[in-house]
């Protein structure tokens, strides 16, 4: 295993004390958790934002803190869901009286633990509305997962909800645009190596010096296939047309592309998958609005990538328009 | 060789089309070449700003195009100098008759290409100056260095020079500001892993499993020592010390950090970096006024990370944190 940290069991704690060291101005954490939220949370007149979940997805979550975005991130252990009591902690220094919208990926422990911590705060008179998201294509159920898996399509659901609720919208109105988010929204993604949890210390899963797996999860759960690697522009094909077949785009409609890199793949790469989709998104007619290549939902080491469309309709293109100063989100 | 291509005698070009497809309304590629420049260059009344060098680094050096920052990146082949027609080109797109301002990184080849690139500019009137950034306190000469190497220090060249520049000084001004930030700034880096070169196909030296590679560059240059694996506390340690020797940064001193990802590091280890540098500089009352934390010069998927510090002054502090729309740095 050849990573740079100090005990694999600490790599949460020192994150977290390296994240708040390099924004001190922007970010705090919650003494005694694992919870990093915006500076000035929580921020009078505004619905506050909660995401989380395990760490292990970096710039996910803390990475889209900030003023249009994120108010809160909760970190659990790699790859694990964070405790109730610590979302009940986030919620409870980001409501500021008007309510607290939790954005979930669907993997059960996260949800049982966000809804454990969603009671816990409504029992104390907290407003809080949730939203989850199954944007990932791939497989209907998986291994950790009832239903579909939440991977980075959840990034549009906090830059759009953030947005939402910046501009002092009511918890009703934010979580109604969380969820036309997540109705629009599908990624899919694939991977050429596994990732090794530090703990863990060996690879979840194996695959061949010359094979890869289409549909992967960003916790190594099984895709659809493990194939001989096939040109990217293939990959390409194959990622956006299980997208297309489900989000029903016609000609002349709207969409936000994003290219994300599971952490270990060079951007170079991540430009080649775009040039394809673009071809073949200009091929049907569909407009793209905007695009975003980089690393934004990303599983440790993980090389590989996904695919993730948004289709937009004038208020998501506002709302995803609009100013955002996250730390791996400006706009 | 696992990596999302289609040729791997086409990665540049693919790279490019895929860059402009994702930015068409903020980058344009000069026909025929391998030049990308702002949408908007020449911008009228503003000294033109040119860099470039081997591709491999993204997003050095066109993730940097735009307002603020860089007006021409030039992409030459993976790890290899662009050929001075190509700069040539990039030098007569952005001059605005202001002057063109050519910041290289200290390799022989693109030393040799882009002065050559400047000679064919200057026959034909046109204004240029150059600046040779050599931040890399690892090694005096190199593989392909005499002197120092140019590393992701780079960046805040690229970042200062192109503030100066936007404000509308002259070519002399945007020249001394380039050049105060080479001599305030120092990186160094280290390897955990090696990278393949696409059209090589396998990696350009080797590590042993449990080894890494102290000081090296960012083409795979040798560096100053392969140990075994230390813990990241201990590295952060010896890539700072290196630098603070060479920087004599004395209490009260101000800089910004980077700690730079070479495109196969997860970004939880950056900060865990990150936490033991802000812990060193803090020890000795040194400001950190700024940090940057994320991929910025890579060296393919290869796994490491470099330290880079700038000392500050107020000019210097200024230009850093003025406003930027380019890609990978917006401000």
């Amino acid at each position: 295993m050849k990573k740079l940290i100090n005990n694999p069991d600490r790599v949460v704690e020192e994150m977290i004390e390296g994240m708040v060291a390099a924004y001190p101005n922007r970010i705090r954490r919650l003494p005694g958790t694992t919870v990093l939220v915006r500076k000035d949370a929580p921020v009078q007149g505004k619905v506050g934002l909660v995401s989380g979940g395990g760490s292990g997805h970096e710039p996910s979550h803390a990475g889209y803190l900030g003023k249009g975005m994120l108010d809160a991130a909760v970190c659990g252990e790699v790859f694990t869901s964070p405790t109730p009591d610590q979302v009940y902690e986030a919620i409870k220094a980001v409501d500021s009286g008007k309510g607290v919208l939790l954005i979930i990926k669907n993997y059960t422990g996260d949800i049982m633990n966000f809804e454990m911590a969603a009671e816990m705060a409504e029992a104390e008179g907290i407003k809080v509305a949730k939203v989850v998201v199954n944007d990932d294509v791939a497989v209907e159920n998986s291994t950790y997962t009832t239903g579909r898996r939440g991977i980075a399509g959840t990034v549009f659901v906090h830059k759009i909800a953030g947005a939402m609720a910046e501009r002092g919208a009511s918890l009703e109105e934010v979580e109604a645009a969380a969820k036309k988010v997540i109705e629009n929204v599908r990624s899919m993604g694939m991977a050429l190596t596994p990732c090794i949890v530090p703990a863990a210390g060996k690879p979840g899963f194996e695959l061949g010096e010359k094979e890869m797996e289409i549909g992967m999860g960003i916790h190594g759960e099984p895709g659809i296939e493990k194939t001989e690697i096939r040109p990217a522009d293939e990959i390409a094909q194959t990622l956006t047309d299980k997208i297309l077949d489900d989000l029903k785009l016609g000609e002349k409609d709207k969409v936000a592309v994003m290219i994300n890199g599971l952490g270990g793949t060079p951007l170079m790469e991540l430009y080649i998958i775009n040039r394809k989709v673009a071809e073949i998104l200009k091929g049907k007619n569909i407009e793209i609005h905007d695009t975003f290549v980089g690393n934004y939902m990303t599983s440790l080491e993980m090389a590989g990538c996904s695919v993730t469309l948004l289709k937009l309709d004038e208020q998501l293109t506002e709302l995803l328009d609009a100013e955002s100063d996250a730390i791996a989100f400006k706009r």
